[in-house]
């Protein structure tokens, strides 16, 4: 039972963000970097968890209200004095579902004798610096953001280095997606107090003017063909057959019926939710195309898309049959588990983490996305900035500064960065905003042919590549090499 | 008469930062760095007077507020597409007082081919956020921080490069004193965005847990003692004379008399005042112990200190025959162009860029400073953060954060920076806080034994030492280098 519900929960959230078109003109926005939402269940790991008061504002002396963030902490391997801190860096999310997911740093944890700290992001999970008053209008709703966030940790660092014990613990930070961007930048910004940074599948180039808007869809379709030639044809083709049907009533009932759909679709703002909906799960497949069963954004077996493309392998599959393929190849997303009683399009409570997001992409991360439906498997949409922008005042009253990222944080010149293991997998849709190049001595590019989102961040597997052993390997290397050059300084 | 009236604005807020008692209980940190206010006179180098619009708040999306920042720009050398920006990161005062002090800028723009820009710093001169208000309370003053300028800036440049004829200049900050703060600072945080520092007399390390309080008093010592080994024990040997003669109605009325004050000395506060006065104006002259004649703080002579002390060499010397010398050796600060008819210690309206400092002494910029008596020539005064925080929150509602600036900037460990030359002159008081080893191999150290403060931002003069015509031999060199390297990123 417990296994349905959070399953369902996430059906949610996805869906939730499926019919993000409410929230945001661009649905692929909402494709979150990882879903959030508290979806742990067999909890793997054991830790404590604590909090920390923060200050709201971290850049100004007018606004001094402060709130508790909350952070989880195991220290059964901290070794002796100065033990390494391994910090994750939390991104959109409840901060349990990255503890969880981010198995390497408790498998390294006893080699280094590390303490482990995983951060929760603010305005994520329960860490909200207003309390339910946080996401109620755009006042309250300001200060969350990529740098205030980075100043909480920062914060936290300082803190936990105010022991006698821990005064000089070198510091290594973790993070994937958009916590992998913050481990960079919090290394970039503060290379005082972060000794360095391993950043997972962080697509800190995916911004406007660095990386072209279709460049994530072609990677998402690209896995597809490869799990099948057919694969990505016939997802092509599914949208105009999803229109044509759906386009009277008793297709809409059909639909309804044969999909399993827990609500009917009654009007063409369903419709569009429904593709949305397919749009965000294919990513999210691309995402966690992981070589072994894993329950990250979803319940999944290994290799999901291999799973998925089996259903789509008939070149001359078109109308109804199609829908009817479709529908037992996304049940391998939404039904893994063989629970599901029915696809649920209803989600009254919107899931903060993704309002969270949506609002982030609404204000400093606008990663422009868009497909043309040739060169992807995508119905075509063009990216509109104008139309984004208005979308976004419209929800949020406020505009996006679509160039904050790049000023902030830099873009196209990198090259005073260091000590930062920047890694991407080639499946992984997120690599197209990925660091591919050294941009400095003191940084590193790995690449993990067979590897998704972060996969490396993941614990180590009998059925890993060995791509990301090596990856693996490469980190560990790397976090000494930071630790020593540390150690020597205070020596 | 416009000379005199300079001058005793000067003197003014010479003054008022003495009677920085009211606002403040260490008169030491009103020893601004630069005094502000528009000092200048004689207008050596033409500019055009431009603003910029820029957000109050640059770090949230709460407040969405605007302002006018002011910025002075000079393009007669400016030479074909991409040409070198000249950035200068104004510090706390009226910005045309740093373009009318940097003449090295003015002097290297030829060779350079560079646009000359110098900005104004948020709440100093006209740039003020909220108009009149400005200061009107603590919600207007809190967004008057270092990192909110350096953002302002950064915007600004963003704005200068917008065109196509500067899409690709390589952008040199130059800064002295905060303003090389700022310059060290903007440099680290924004890589991507300014290509390298000339940071001048910066005490980026003048902070709790870096430097010791009394560092500064000792180096204004030794100045003194330098000109003179009789000088800095007369200075000492001044204070309790002060206290001795102005004890009783008929002292205090022949110091009035002998001293020319503009108004009587009535209580002991007004003596307090006093005392903190000319501690203001013996470090002042340490810092403007310029080789030849200048008029940064006021008008002076050259080697002033030497033209102070002449009055001063007489071990013998005690009780008003001592007050007498000493009264004749400040004439050289406060009167050296003869007009000053009395001094003034009345300032009704107090000066705001005193009051900027002031506050951001009382926020992030907490420079502990204290003296011995023993050591040094002031009178003993220790550090106490208790005391002065509590001052703090009496005069602007707010708690000094201890560490704020170390924790941003970075103070022990600054092996990360990279293209950025710290000058410091080993007369200026203010090098207790400046950067005397190399910290990487991107960042270099400049000694000049017979600089005062940021001698070598100023315009090449017959009598420059020649330390210092070495020094801005290494910075020309080091921007050669700086533009080199972005130019073939771009080749």
């Amino acid at each position: 039972m417990a296994a349905s519900r959070a399953f369902i929960l996430i059906l949610f959230l996805i869906y939730h963000s499926a019919i993000g078109l409410k929230y945001n003109t661009k649905p692929e926005i909402l494709r979150s970097l990882l879903s959030s939402g508290k979806t742990v269940e067999n909890n793997t790991y054991i830790y404590k968890t604590k909090t920390f008061e923060v200050l709201v504002d971290h850049f100004s002396f007018s606004v001094t209200d402060t709130f508790k963030l909350r952070y989880l902490v195991n220290d059964t391997w901290q070794r002796g004095n100065n033990a390494p801190i391994f910090f994750y860096t939390g991104n959109e999310g409840f901060i349990e579902t990255f503890a969880q997911n981010t198995g390497l740093m408790w498998d390294i944890a006893p080699q280094f004798g590390a303490l482990l700290i995983f951060a929760e992001h603010r305005y994520y999970g329960e860490s909200m610096p207003f309390g339910n008053k946080s996401f109620s209008d755009a006042k309250h709703m300001g200060y969350l953001t990529s740098q205030q966030a980075m100043a909480d940790y920062i914060d936290l660092i300082n803190y936990l280095r105010s022991d006698t014990k821990t005064k000089h613990s070198p510091v290594i930070v973790f993070g994937g997606s958009y916590g992998g961007m913050l481990s960079a930048w919090i290394r970039m910004k503060y290379p005082h107090i972060v000794q360095g940074a391993i950043a997972a599948s962080a697509p800190i180039l995916q911004f406007s003017g660095v990386t072209p808007c279709e460049a994530f869809a072609r990677i998402v379709t690209s896995d597809f063909r490869a799990a099948h030639h057919e694969c990505s044809n016939l997802i092509r083709k599914s949208w105009y057959t999803i229109t044509n049907v759906t386009s009277s009533d008793e297709g809409k009932k059909w639909f309804k019926e044969n999909w399993k759909l827990c609500s009917p679709l009654v009007n063409a703002t369903h419709v569009r939710a429904l593709k949305s909906w397919l749009s965000d799960i294919y990513g999210n497949l691309a995402m966690v195309n992981y070589p072994y069963e894993a329950n990250f954004l979803a319940p999944l077996p290994g290799y999901p898309i291999t799973a998925v493309c089996k259903h789509l392998v008939e070149p001359k599959l078109e109308g109804k049959p199609l829908l009817l393929a479709l529908k037992k190849a996304i049940n391998v997303y939404t039904n893994f588990t063989g629970k599901t009683e029915c696809l649920s399009i209803d989600n009254a409570a919107p899931n903060l983490g993704d309002i969270g997001w949506s609002y982030q992409a609404c204000t400093e991360m606008v990663m422009p996305m868009c497909n043309d439906g040739i060169n992807d498997m995508f119905e075509p949409e063009p990216w509109d900035f104008k139309e984004y922008s208005d979308q976004c005042y419209k929800d949020y009253n406020i505009r996006p500064r679509l160039d904050l990222a790049c000023t902030e944080y830099g873009c196209k010149d990198l090259s005073a960065a260091t000590n930062i293991v920047f890694s991407n997998g080639l499946l992984d849709p997120w690599s197209s905003g990925g660091v591919f190049r050294n941009l400095s001595s003191s940084t590193s590019v790995i690449i993990i042919p067979e590897g998704a989102h972060h996969l490396d961040l993941r614990a180590s597997n009998p059925r890993d590549p060995v791509s990301v052993i090596n990856a693996r390997k490469y980190h560990r290397s790397a976090i000494k090499k930071w630790i020593k050059e540390y150690r020597d300084k205070f020596a």
